[in-house]
């Protein structure tokens, strides 16, 4: 019997996980513009989404933006979410993001395992993160990532179409939202064609930190409602 | 002087105040159909979406439900926020259902400013509550609403749809969202169309209690974000 597979994502009051859509190659990257009046707006909401967690000496230290950073619960919290962590499973919109914002020790320091139609050797970063491209759907990656972490938690770290393919398939234990006190009016939604009839939650964990609200649900299925 | 504008609602984790709409007269009044399977999934839905309000001792005796019910902090917050009301405003399609649904001893037992189209003489209740038509706009039915309230303060009571045109004016100060536990993949979203531009939150308290969590916001306006 291995660990959780879970999901821990920030979302906004409104409910989307990510602002409205820029091309990824305007945010990130050697061809990045930062100056672009769009992607300015979609940094600034970004980081107002992420207002708890960009400032913490743990995100600041594994993404290599610098020493220094709040040292508080909100640190703890984004510390003991990464340690449960051994294995991540991933889409490959979040993969091909990431590839152009991670540092070269990109931040997993597990094996990670790519739901992707493109087949491709493992990638070994420095620092432990192993990147395996996995072409036979998401229950073969969540296989090969339970397999990978033991007895540790298998975490789907994203995108939001990926973990809602997780959620909708019962592949998910529980999952944290960090609620993040902002209004973004249209973005990425996390739970956009969720199938509520097969989805029922239970609260487990509330947590208020000054701003933001760390709530975790365990995830069962219920009964149709009709 | 006087005392704040607020709302305070229950929402979904995806953020639905309804589930996926039902014609009213099916669901309340003489027409009602509560074997029809669309009627009684809505009705199964709107009953978890409120489970932490419907059995509490406050909810049943304002609502003529019956004597009896839970006692503990969801029944002190839901008394707390009838009794630091002094007028209610609301928008004409809640009215409309409502005035199917509710008993004749109306549970709002203050003046209540409904915005409306159509002209009508106020009708008043047993217990205290006191329709008042208005056709003058939301801002008209806020003044009459201040003014009745005198140092209390006035409810944006629903439907939703109101509840975001004064939001998106300015004229909020403060809300609560009751936030449950359930997914309902489609219905009404309390911040379909909020103007993201206009509207920042500062997270004012967080109460969590072991089926929902009372989530409280202090409303700003913000400066554009680019």
């Amino acid at each position: 019997m291995g660990g959780k597979v879970f999901f821990s994502v920030t979302m906004s009051l409104d409910g989307f996980i990510a602002p409205a859509e820029v091309p990824v190659e305007d945010l990130f990257g050697p061809a990045r513009k930062p100056d672009d009046p769009g992607v300015r707006r979609w940094m600034a909401q970004w980081s107002e989404l992420h207002q708890a967690t960009f400032p913490q000496r743990f995100f600041r230290e594994n993404l290599k933006l610098g020493k220094g950073g709040e040292e508080g619960r909100d640190n703890e919290i984004a510390r003991a979410t990464h340690e449960r962590i051994g294995a991540n499973v991933m889409g490959r919109r979040m993969f091909d993001a990431g590839e152009l914002a991670w540092p070269e020790e990109a931040p997993f320091h597990t094996p990670v395992f790519v739901v992707t139609h493109t087949k491709r050797d493992p990638w070994e970063r420095p620092g432990g993160t192993t990147f395996h491209f996995v072409t036979e759907g998401i229950e073969a990656a969540l296989d090969q990532a339970r397999a990978a972490a033991g007895d540790r938690d298998v975490r789907v770290s994203g995108g939001g179409e990926t973990i809602l393919q997780y959620l909708n398939a019962g592949l998910i234990d529980e999952f944290t939202i960090t609620l993040s006190p902002v209004l973004f009016g249209a973005g990425t939604r996390l739970f956009e064609g969720v199938d509520a009839d097969r989805i029922a939650l239970e609260p487990a964990r509330t947590e208020p930190a000054p701003r933001v609200t760390y709530l975790t649900y365990a995830v069962h299925n219920r009964q149709p409602h009709a």
